[in-house]
């Protein structure tokens, strides 16, 4: 793992993850910019001191050296500097996992969405959400046409955290977030309506074929957006909304999806992500319940409990780190990938990622005019 | 009444509004388009046959003649023939209460609006939404600044019931709906979005400033919208979205308000319309009851029964009655007006839904460019 | 109308629910126990002052001398007086409809209901909650065997309002229905519970077999129930638990069912009263919004606008007054009943109420014990 | 870990748990009532094949003679093995984990209980739900005062799964819980109404002063209740309801809890886990989120990730997990117990739930008297 110290908030995520499944260990880290803090944490959670480095290149340095090297490498630092790790990594030869934005310019997601085809190293993007196994199964129901033809799709990513000015309070992790040399060009739309776009596409199975932009900053002092309305226009004729705002007040972490097409719509929202919403065109209301016999393999094999049995964040990533685990020996097995490995966000998805927020303050610079992104 | 016979959807609505609170006694009548049928149709509400007349025509002739004549007419007519009746109306001195979208056209509503000041006659518009209590709630807690500068506002209005071409099928409100001779440019922007709209606008308190709009038609055969996504931006800064659909499965008559400021956030739904969500920044989310003691006098007096004994649509449109009835006795008595009578919705709130569908139209039309609306 | 003067919350309710639907007047009443008072009030509702009465008595008295006398008398006084009330009017050949309980000892109720059983004069009761078209169609679907055979009912009727002694701190409200000589044996049990065991013998078609019941009194000065616990078993083998509490923070009006049968389960909750859960076995559950198309006749003779467009309290009640309306033309024209003024809560249910209460109390007082209601 | 091998549900959770935090290593198992079948499972879960034992009894030689043992044994088996294999394991010296309920009989689990007492061995016993966070703020507010005196408690625990005769179809899990011989007394009242025992007087804090318990047993073949209602009576005079289902079509995993006092009440429900309801007397009700920072330290300490990540069952499996390994190992270190390993459930938490099944099959077979437990 490089990045994800002490005071880290989604390298914690990523352990608990790697763990819940028994898939992954961790043997070694650079977990911390300053060398010396990283190695301390290092034993906090076990990994030995041998193998707890003060920086990425010396962990590749390290780690290369060993016949007991790491398989994979997580990467969950601050966004601007995922793309010099990542690369390096894939350079020597290491998978990778890596936290979304994959970069915080389009030109090094090209790049990198490039290496990783051509070094054949995985590159997994987390895109937390698609974990969800109700995100699959919503997927399933739209490819397996229940909704009919796609028509309508609303998407919105609400925060409280960030309604006041609480970088300027020592928030380390909003402090990096508001400064676009470390978050790239995209405020909320970086940091939370690229999550909104992806499950939208993930589970309506469309490609965006342009997009209008209006971008808003409401809290003094800050140079990115805080609040992002984008009109979406689909391949084929579907028509979007994405709302992303870190000034929402009274949204935890409120992602949700509806989508309606001409036979039935479906609806999921991220706080309560053990039912699906499901009505039928001119029928009763239904809600699938996760857990339950009678949904899609996908939803299937990311499923531990029954019905009732809550799951949540935490199952959501492992089942993220399931799939990429599922992809990683699929590979090392020359065999076909099964359907926990399939579906996954990887490398393409985080390019994606990175030419829509370009996309997005593009179209609002020039006036909120329809702008294509360059990859979807 | 002019209009609302056999069949006639909110005709029989506004009957029971008029009747809930004893203000109103429904004498006479000019049902319906067919002469015949609205003469058949006067008995069955209790109107004698000397005052049910076979046109809006006949009806201004015969009641300016008697000494008894009516105080108010209702006109729940098809859209396009508001401003005639209403014109017609108020020449002949009459009270009116006009379903929305007023007029068809932005140049009738000024002409009626003009005409309305001119003359001195009332004219209520129904924008039936604002009769809540817990909207006059919701604006007053904005107003007091509970909530403090607003920053951004996202109302949607979704409906499934013209999601397949009932139109084709014979229903006869989808029928004028989706026909612009009746309904003017706007599809569901004009039947829905209006509404939305001044929601959004009498609970924030603010007026537009500039509007972004996309249009869609998704059900084959029609032409006018059934599904609208509009970016709004209010004087002052804040920022808005709005979405209108027809076409949205698995939705009765979903309108819902929320409203994000620097202090706190309120939400509202239609169909709970009992209860305003209320959350202070950085505490728990409170839910605030209709018919609760400590709620503003606005709301108090547009409530009849305890918390926990739901009132529904019925009461809010018998609102807007009991506030055009006092509005008029007010003026008949030459005194202030009462809370009932106040913040109702009038002409120019009539004439500021006209422009702003017009608006909506412009902007796409143009390529989804930012449009002032020229009444806001 | 007797009683319902100033001040008195229920006598509102009754003539917003006559007024609805345009099938009853207001034209006489002996309003308030003051003579006085009740005269003053009299104006104010539209009655003229030569059938504003000083009391029941010279209403009656009053009004069979009238060629044009009231036809039916609505009687909204404090428990205590339902019986004498009733008693004369009956005896004097009006129709009446009686606030519940409908009286406040079992040898008056029997006594009641065989006058109106001997008399032919129509009583309604106003158990109110079965005035709700989706309870209609909650009992309709039981009776077509939708669930199968019930196994279990839950119950409940939880209130807030009389969590502290208000009665002490002269809520006249609560005063008289905490007093044993105004409320009768039961407290909590005789004001809600007796609604929520109507409500479960009226969707489930059940007749109790045997009840056992703990009663509990916890604001100090009380010398009646606010709370209590009843365990139910019905003919058949079905068992059931009731709760009703007048000390239940929280809960505005919470009554609320749920039937657990062989093939699927059916829960209500008397706050969102436009929505019916509907759970098949090893299925989703599906939402049933009150207004829909394919509701059985018993809801959609009771209501009035489209799924979304909420009705509430006021609308059930008007729906009993309907009911009653229909019965008693019905019996003028000698028809049969229409669907309006089927299963509509008479005289009966209100001895099956009275009996209720005396079970329970007797239950509690003898330790607990099971015990059979004399009437079910 | 004994028992939990293939096709066994909760041994599956116990390793979720105990892997989440990184506190436990599976290094040995019986895992299966056939040695082969256990053995064989063993790998598959990371166990080396010199400690895949075939039966407990082999473990518990095999594990004494070694230097490595292992520190702490969870016993997953059917409910009337928990007593030989844990009282084996104790007299052995080894720290347990132990399903619920503790023991089918009174006799064993008074026995087991001073088993623990006499050997100092830690016994947790799994009552799952006091593992969740919001459960431990709820305790931690009624123990604060937040909601005065409590006075009523309503918890239920409604199932769907056995609403049909699933055990003589072949479900396993359903065969046992249905069997006398090997669950007890009790069926729904052993399986899942112990919980919501549990978990009510957790967080009420009060103690259980009578009960009066009606048992029924719906599905045809059935020796045990499959549903069951008891009315409760509390030390100090509270009063509950407490129902268990395994008939209840349309619940997945339905318990649920309400409190009330005489300054306010909660609620949580187990399948939203991440909110309670707090309602103070007279004032909105309010939402408490799961992460918040306004939370006690009870709540806290089992809290991995902000508020709006859901965290579930196995999230709250774990902080049972983590609270018994720090149990541990505050008696290792010699050193007061962190509030993780505070209020967690052991061996007389254990044996209060066999009482109270006792106490209601006694209660019931003795016609519905009060009946208390012999321990509480």
């Amino acid at each position: 793992m490089v990045g994800g110290g002490e005071g880290a908030y989604i390298g914690g995520i990523h352990r608990y993850a790697s763990r819940l499944d028994d898939q992954y260990e961790l043997v070694a880290g650079a977990f911390d910019i300053s060398a010396e803090k990283g190695r301390a944490f290092a034993g906090s959670v076990g990994v030995a001191s041998n193998r707890a480095y003060g920086s990425y290149l010396e962990l590749i340095e390290g780690e290369r050296a060993r016949a007991d090297k790491v398989d994979i490498v997580s990467i969950c630092t601050p966004n601007h500097t995922h793309f010099p790790i990542a690369k390096a990594l894939i350079e020597a030869g290491f998978d990778i996992i890596c936290e979304k934005p994959m970069t915080t310019t389009l030109e090094d997601a090209v790049s990198l969405h490039q290496l990783a085809r051509s070094s054949g190293c995985f590159v997994g993007v987390t895109y937390t959400y698609s974990g969800y196994p109700l995100v699959h199964e919503a997927r399933a129901l739209v490819a397996q046409g229940v909704i009919g033809t796609v028509r309508v799709v609303q998407v919105e990513y609400p925060l409280e955290w960030m309604a006041t000015a609480i970088e300027a309070a020592g928030n380390t992790q909003a402090e990096w977030r508001t400064d676009p040399k470390r978050s790239g060009r995209g405020g909320s739309i970086g940091d939370i309506g690229t999550h909104a776009y992806h499950l939208a596409a993930f589970v309506s199975g469309l490609k965006l074929d342009a997009l209008c932009a209006d971008l808003a900053t409401f809290v003094p002092g800050r140079s990115l957006d805080d609040n992002a309305h984008v009109m979406l226009r689909y391949e084929g004729g579907a028509r979007g909304l994405l709302w992303s705002s870190q000034v929402a007040v009274g949204h935890s972490n409120g992602l949700r999806l509806r989508i309606t097409g001409d036979k039935g719509s479906l609806a999921w929202a991220q706080e309560q992500p053990n039912e699906l919403l499901h009505t039928p065109l001119g029928r009763a209301p239904a809600t699938i319940k996760r857990g339950r016999d009678d949904v899609s393999d996908a939803a299937r094999v990311r499923t531990r409990t029954p019905p009732g049995h809550p799951e949540g964040y935490i199952e959501a990533f492992a089942n993220l780190y399931g799939g990429f685990a599922e992809a990683i020996r699929a590979r090392l097995d020359n065999r076909q990938v099964g359907p926990l490995g399939r579906d996954i966000p990887v490398a393409y998805d985080g390019l994606k990622g990175v030419a829509f927020v370009d996309a997005v303050v593009d179209s609002f610079e020039r006036g909120s005019v329809w702008v294509k992104p360059e990859f979807v």
